[in-house]
């Protein structure tokens, strides 16, 4: 990670950041002075920002930073029409654009990139309309996921995609990323709530896509195309989501393991009794002492590897019964007193999110892998662990195969061991090598980002690349939206 | 429908067809024989027919024809290779490309186009891998939708998107049109099934889109850009699914209502109650009608709508009570006994398939609207029955909102009732207005096809069009994949 923040004309001359305090404009070429002035003009002051903190603050989201810029400028879009303006004023000057939500990404799809402006949407947190009976709700991009359910939960309603950092991050952020989440196995990931999509597109004009209908197939799923596209495509200003009913009751299942193996072996087992859990999280050693440290618990003492299950809807408490038996089973020390503590771990589970925020003694992924290949690759895990000689630890959306895999050591001094970083690199580059030998893919659910362009290639050949990077010229002939990023 | 069968040079001039049996060649081009010959040199002599009757028979799929064309040649395609020879053969002769599964589609995007090869998936028919673990299964485009079904049960899985079809159309065509079904509402639409595609791109190259794991978000998704877009982008030769868990308990209802309007409040009462029904099919009094003529039951004694739910899985059972009593309230008469006949009601719904094939005296559609706007839209449509003075039959998908009003008249002599056909069309097109007025889609699930493109315009703005024709030409720069269809 580099410490320098430099602010680079888009003309290719680079300057040093010598912007102090509110709103001066200093150290920029004329160019930038004049696009600057244009921006502002259709702005009120509360919405633009170039002092030297929130431009840091704002520079990147929450994933690994390759090389940091500090953006132009960080611009709040309160409406619609704000972020017309913004697009208009950047198409006319060449300047690009990263929109971004709660910056909770994790791959650095919302980093700024040279001589950007960032547009935060965050400010856009209207709901603006749920209407129960159509089982649908209208929101701006920037209401927190978390808002959204609170608000459906008391028509019996669940907005259903729930990444972990869902008391954080917006809707719009999900929809860039197309976020996955915990109870995805059975409810689907953002694409499949998504029904219709506001979009200014790189000419600023605004465009409608997708139906307000459950159904609709009414020409190209333009809707699909968007989400999941992080921002490079057009800057998604209002979404109708579709919402799913919030289950009665809901049953959860804490089952300890001696071996990791034999608990991501219990994840086959649950599906060949075929039941669905809601939510199927696969946590090894290393978080389970991770969880006993932030918390104070003894889960260590109590197994070396947890599974722990969520059964909901009318039909839980005989899932749930059929879960806990085949669990047994398979040698489980399974929770059969009141699911309290279990729900309790599901929970924790839930906001772990936070402390997994990589550095450079930490690297992470988002592997997943077919589900029957999920027992052979936590066991390659484990063995490239012990051949680089560094620490695992994993947690699993394991519905779904989707691993979140982190290898770490104890911060080290480079003098001392100066092949630290580079075994821990290797290990995480074998890890993305055996994933995909396996049929699984480089991201289940974080995205491409900025950060793990590096991998796609070892994903998508040559010809698929070219496809995607034509329908983004096609989109955004200049390449302002998010460039360098996704695809 | 015109008589007329001509079949057309691709530089313009027309000539009567002179096909007369087997493959001889006759009253084509120079350039169309060179063609041919070209075709027919990579191809097996079974896998070629142009004799009148064949190319007859697949110059159209069950839509309403506009303008009939017979088609230059009907090929067979039995694997990738051919499908890339028969491309790689158009493509270099400019002739157009027709894909076909079985050819069950209802909005002729599977018609003939003028100077066109129609090329037939249906003997690509293998399952290639069914993997229970994994929960997948991948096929060829020409497997037919049940034969996938009986072969996932024996696993305990099911795929889930059943269109009425589902006995006689093709996974292949079921991804070209993103088909729906009767169990969406709970288990999703194809798209939300398919998790990769293998796809002949216009130039005859060979793309993997997609991924073999349940989520994945590497690039844009061009796997879901790709279903639903009638062979206009590409041609699919393989498709992996997603398999879902086939439910252990199904519980049906039927609940007989004397009035349509509050059959379609009744699915609304179901929503309210937060049950999730498998499927919720709604059927109007002309229905019944039409069953009881085809069957020879009583239905019509019973009531003059009927609302068939079924529910499943672990708590089918807990759900139709609730389902049952909120019907009830509602003033159905609900059937309390073992669900036998309620069973046989909904296979006699699904199998009634065939009898709905339009013709000029039969015009439907397949709208579908928000599901509160149900009982208004039914309401509008009586009215515009009664208005037109037409006959009115609907069934509906009423867990999505998708409805299939019909439009029908005895057989009229044009001569004793000149505007008979006049009065149809209309009461057509105002069905059409109106559902799009309520923020309904004019295609819930059969696609636009070659017959509804006529209403695109009032659905989608320019701009949109204009975009799905640039995608369009980025995907087929000649313009030779299905012209004509989908957007």
């Amino acid at each position: 990670m580099s410490d320098e923040t430099a602010i680079a004309g888009t003309s290719g001359e680079s300057v040093r950041s010598r912007t102090v305090g509110g709103t001066e404009t200093a150290g920029h070429t004329a160019a930038q002075r004049e696009f600057l002035a244009e921006l502002a003009n259709g702005l009120e002051d509360r919405q633009l920002a170039r002092d030297e903190e929130t431009l840091t603050v704002y520079s990147i989201d929450q994933g690994p930073t390759v090389e940091r810029h500090l953006p132009l400028a960080v611009v709040w879009a309160e409406s619609v029409e704000d972020v017309q303006h913004v697009v208009r004023s950047c198409a006319a000057h060449h300047v690009p654009i990263v929109a971004r939500g709660a910056g909770t990404g994790v791959s650095g799809g919302a980093h700024a990139t040279e001589g950007c402006i960032v547009l935060s949407l965050e400010r856009m947190n209207r709901i603006l309309d749920l209407n129960p009976d159509d089982e649908t709700a209208v929101v701006e991009p920037g209401v927190i996921n978390a808002e959204l359910n609170a608000a459906a939960a008391p028509h019996g309603l669940m907005y259903a995609p729930d990444p972990a950092s869902y008391k954080m991050s917006t809707i719009g952020g999900n929809v860039a990323t197309n976020a996955g989440g915990l109870r995805c196995a059975k409810y689907g990931v953002t694409r499949d709530s998504v029904l219709a999509l506001d979009v200014v597109m790189a000419d600023g004009s605004l465009m409608h896509t997708g139906h307000q209908t459950f159904k609709g197939v009414a020409g190209y799923d333009l809707t699909a195309l968007l989400v999941g596209s992080e921002g490079t495509l057009g800057i998604v200003v209002g979404i109708t989501v579709r919402l799913k009913y919030l289950p009665r009751e809901v049953h959860t299942i804490a089952a300890f393991y001696q071996d990791f193996r034999n608990a991501a072996a219990g994840v086959l087992a649950v599906g060949r009794a075929r039941v669905q859990p809601a939510i199927m999280e696969l946590l090894d050693n290393g978080t389970l002492e991770q969880l006993d440290e932030l918390h104070g618990g003894d889960l260590q003492k109590r197994g070396k590897s947890l599974l722990l299950i969520q059964t909901d809807g009318f039909g839980a408490a005989a899932e749930a019964d059929v879960v806990r038996e085949v669990l047994a089973a398979g040698g489980a020390t399974v929770t059969t007193e009141a699911s309290a503590e279990a729900e309790m771990l599901v929970e924790l589970r839930r906001n772990s999110r936070g402390v997994e925020v990589d550095d450079e003694f930490r690297v992470g992924e988002d592997i997943a892998v077919p589900r029957s290949r999920l027992v052979d690759f936590v066991a390659e895990l484990e063995a490239m662990a012990a051949r680089f000689q560094v620490r695992l630890k994993v947690v699993a959306h394991a519905g779904d195969g989707n691993l979140h895999p982190t290898f770490w050591m104890d911060r080290v001094d480079p003098a001392t061991d100066a092949d630290a970083l580079v075994r821990l690199n290797a290990a995480l580059d074998e890890s993305i090598r055996v994933g995909l030998e396996m049929g699984g893919t480089i991201t289940g659910e974080h995205g491409i980002g900025q950060y793990k362009l590096r991998w796609l290639g070892l994903e998508q050949p040559e010809p698929v690349r070219e496809l995607q990077r034509r329908i983004k010229e096609l989109f955004d002939p200049q390449g302002i939206l998010n460039p360098g990023k996704a695809i």
